[in-house]
């Protein structure tokens, strides 16, 4: 539910008049993505993506996300290309704002993850991480480790209404995931943030992958158990291993994880659901009444943490 | 922002095959509207709109509005076009929902409305009621002056919580506005939201009109006053009688108002008014906190009121 910046037509016209891609057609708000601003914009030139970044994204931090997705876009990934404006720019001012427009990507987003998606979307987030090795800008995971412990704390006030003993339990819990936290796995780019409503498919194949702006220099196995936590888990919180095994199946068809990497699976996936409980938590507790963004129930991944906490070993992913 | 119902891709795939527009390409959510759920949907056969009616519109009254449309497209009036499935349906079952396709139109509404937007917007009312004159089907205004007693009733509870005196203003004006609403002018199919977010334009001209999820059958000098009241007050509520001239230019160069519409505008306009204070003052008082879309201020209408009530005659509109 996404458009919290209003651009007049004059504004816009303006702006298109940086690009060489033809002249205005259409320009509608999308209902997607909660960070940012997004239209879907139709000039002479065909279709494309506008973006205006809001508050919750660092602007010192965009030239590394566009300059990850041409990156990753000359190397064959398919994700959305920054279009340059005729002065070379990917980003403009628009409505106070700055801006990118990107290409349109063809597919759609699975609403309801099936078996079949999960190869593909393993094979895919490993092709990233391939054709990333070689930028060689870094960025560090601002909601990694290190954010964990501040994040818990100014939850902490609040975190009981939510449910009876949460914040002893989550005090607990990332005094483990911390104290095991893996020091020397491999690292590259990674995506950080790959739900499904980021990976679109177009007649049962993967078509390309969006929305980096959570993108940074971590674990690659890390970016691997966020899609454990995102794909794999079935709406009452079972978690379905046919569907973990067909992802890391995926993964390793194209970057195979070491023995290191696969040992450290469990609490790489118990920090990630700590991550996107803790962010969910904060929100949950601070969105004022009547935002236009409905906060997402920080239980949901509570259980998904409990089901990682008593995975022994990566045989509990189906390796 | 509207989106309320998801749709799977199973099922948008099976609905797309009872249509001969292609293979879907992409389909995403639209943040505009906000009485039913609209994607944008690209197949391999173009782009068009996919609609979903929510609770808010009646089921019966879809094949008048898809009729109308229908209708005034054949008649050369550009609006979206319901695309017919092959059993020659123009409503199916999708995702619980009714549900629609119609025709993407190009084009871009006015965030800040221009006097060059005026005339040609009021020619296009004009000519939308020429071409709706001999579309037999009626569908009775059921937000007309029958309906503003009852929803001022329950209004009056919580009216005086958004401003001291407010429901004792309406109830009085409300008498006035019933008392004096004319009974004989010419009647045809009337648009009844023409608001600017409804009409797009591209490269200076109209390029089309949208959303006649509010049409029925009524005064035409009704529409004009609902435009009036839409496009011709300016952001801290002063009239612009040079919008208002230019729109009624307009609307005459194609079909010149009679007298007695000329003699009836300030009660249109105040009716108008009134009927948009209404129905932003209910929901105001029944959105629930938390709701994704943000209520209206209805005081924005209190002040259109008071300033149609202060009208003598048409000459407060530049006539």
């Amino acid at each position: 539910m996404a458009v919290y910046t209003e651009v007049t037509d004059e504004a816009l016209i303006a702006f298109l008049g940086l690009y060489d891609i033809g002249t205005l057609i259409a320009f509608r708000g999308i209902a997607e993505g909660v960070e940012n601003s997004n239209y879907a914009l139709k000039t002479t030139g065909g279709d494309f993506i506008l973006t205006l970044y809001e508050k919750r994204v660092e602007t010192a931090d965009l030239p590394y996300f566009l300059g990850l997705m041409e990156h990753l876009a000359a190397r064959g990934l398919t994700c959305p290309l920054p279009v340059r404006a005729r002065d070379g720019a990917n980003l403009n001012g628009l409505a106070g704002k700055i801006a990118a427009i990107t290409t349109f990507l063809p597919g759609v987003w699975p609403r309801r993850v099936l078996v079949e998606h999960c190869e593909p979307l393993g094979a895919a987030l490993a092709l990233l991480h391939q054709a990333g090795a070689d930028f060689s800008v870094t960025r560090r995971n601002g909601l990694g480790p290190d954010a964990w412990g501040p994040l818990l704390q100014k939850c902490l006030p609040g975190a009981d209404t939510v449910q009876h003993g949460l914040g002893d339990d989550l005090a607990v819990w990332l005094g483990g995931i911390v104290a095991d936290w893996p020091k020397d796995l491999p690292v590259g780019q990674i995506h950080a943030d790959l739900f499904p409503d980021n990976v679109f498919f177009l007649d049962g194949a993967l078509s390309g992958l969006i929305d980096f702006y959570f993108a940074c220099t971590d674990f690659y196995a890390y970016d691997v158990a966020v899609c454990l936590n995102a794909w794999c888990f079935e709406r009452d919180f079972s978690f379905n291993v046919t569907k973990s095994r067909a992802l890391l199946r995926g993964y390793e068809s194209v970057r195979p994880l070491s023995e290191a990497e696969r040992a450290a699976l469990p609490v790489l996936a118990q920090g990630s659901a700590m991550r996107f409980l803790l962010t969910r938590l904060y929100d949950w507790l601070n969105t004022p009444e009547g935002a236009l963004v409905t906060p997402k129930d920080p239980l949901d991944y509570y259980r998904r943490l409990r089901f990682h906490l008593a995975a022994e070993d990566a045989s509990a992913y189906g390796l």
